[in-house]
């Protein structure tokens, strides 16, 4: 388990995260955009270079969860923060709607199935999540899983998000480093980035008239976001609540934030016996 | 999550089963060969026509998990047991050495990718309770697993078993209901189908060296197993001891026990809401 990186966006481990009190822009001692993008782009650097000898290590593998609502940035933080890593060391898995398979299955399978490679760095765009937020704030979807019973009132919450605990701790203890980021926008952010998609050409595919459906639940997403944090952030696999009103200071913080964790780790190239010492002197001799 | 089924050979959920006190053979008022093969046909022919009910109502999965020492009859009762059901609605999967692919993922992974969908039998010949039987008994097993940080002494079996307890508690929430098979054959029954398998031509592929090497660990055998049992038999995952020095009584007394778990669940054929049926009304008159 990875050491723990103090961070005022860290949702604390004993239920007291509020929502109301979760801040969605930055501090306003912020650092200037060029300054910021220095900061991200040696992040990102970094990280490409402790994936490299995690890989070489072979024992830990991170997975890193992102949640949010609609326009919050979880596509452009993705490719911000890893792109620069070497991508043979890193999946990224969007979960769309589950497919009839995946619905034939307990609701942890299909990430289970996607779960990253020691070594390696698997990044879920909306995750297993999904069945404690969208399900929970639209249950009629709830029908398309078939289970043979569910739980009445919130039982059936409060029994998902213990699966998932329990789930992560296995995770943890097994060597995967779990780090989630819930992206922070406001309502009203989120307005201006839906009218901005509305309006510009090149970015009018990323508009669904769902997304509008699903803005009206706000509150509702609010109280499902808030309980899942609350339930779900522990030391083997915290959450951080990172403002996301504005992208610059999102994607830094996400990306120093991974780094300080790995660098908490005891990742290491292996170390080469004495024996292995000689033999490879040897055949430094043989390749003539 | 299925009623309970009432058997002498559940293992208790409180802890209190003894590996010594456990019976490998028969009752001594069991009825003769003839008798125990009728039964067992006429519980294999309502398993075929269960799991075509399961089906159709697509709600829950069925997963037998056979565990046992060598030679007590884990092939034989698969056989025995499902040979009959339809093999579209049944998978059987055997556990091997773990694969390089397989090592680089938590211990669960790979028995979760092969899990039962809705409607379907899974039977896992071997499974992930290997984890805490073969592993425990061999631990120089481990280096391979390259996990980052293994626990001291007794710590690293508790935790893995706990992780087996939760997971299984998730399928069984979710619509799995587990059921879960060892077959305790005596040490003499082994060393007898050993013998034979060494003078018969057709039996001798079966046994490999290594089957005597795992028989000197028979006493660390039966602890690991004592252990594992107790800890993981709970009421949404029973374990059941079979006795398996005579293999007609093993393979009746495992197929009755599936057949009376699913009877008390409530499988049956979808219902026909009242419009359908006249809409299948008239289809029926399209048909000419």
């Amino acid at each position: 388990m990875s050491e723990l990186f103090e961070s005022p966006y860290r949702v604390p481990f004993d239920g007291s995260f509020r929502m109301a009190r979760a801040s969605t822009s930055p501090p306003e001692d912020t650092e200037r955009k060029k300054d910021l993008k220095q900061r991200l782009a040696d992040a990102v650097s970094e990280l490409d270079s402790l994936q490299s000898t995690m890989y070489a290590q072979d024992r830990y593998a991170l997975l890193l969860v992102f949640q949010a609502m609609d326009a919050a940035g979880k596509d452009g933080t993705i490719r911000a923060v890893l792109t620069g890593v070497n991508p043979a060391g890193c999946q990224v898995f969007s979960f769309k709607q589950p497919s009839s398979l995946e619905l034939d299955h307990d609701f942890l399978w299909r990430s289970v199935c996607a779960l990253p490679e020691r070594g390696r760095i698997g990044v879920f765009n909306r995750s297993y999540y999904e069945e404690v937020l969208v399900v929970r704030v639209n249950p009629e979807l709830l029908a398309s899983q078939r289970l043979p019973h569910v739980p009445e009132g919130n039982a059936l919450w409060a029994e998902r998000l213990e699966s998932i605990r329990d789930h992560e701790r296995h995770l943890a203890r097994n060597g995967t480093v779990v780090l989630k980021f819930f992206l922070n926008v406001s309502r009203e952010e989120q307005r201006q980035r839906f009218l901005s998609r509305l309006k510009e050409d090149h970015k009018q595919w990323k508009f669904s008239a769902a997304d509008l459906r699903e803005r009206v639940n706000w509150d509702d997403y609010m109280h499902a976001y808030e309980e899942a944090l609350n339930e779900t952030s522990r030391a083997w696999a915290p959450w951080y609540a990172i403002p996301a009103d504005d992208k610059h200071f999102m994607r830094t913080t996400v990306a120093e934030i991974i780094v300080a964790h790995l660098r908490s780790l005891d990742i290491d190239y292996p170390e080469i016996a004495e024996s292995d010492r000689q033999r490879i002197a040897e055949l430094q001799g043989l390749l003539k």
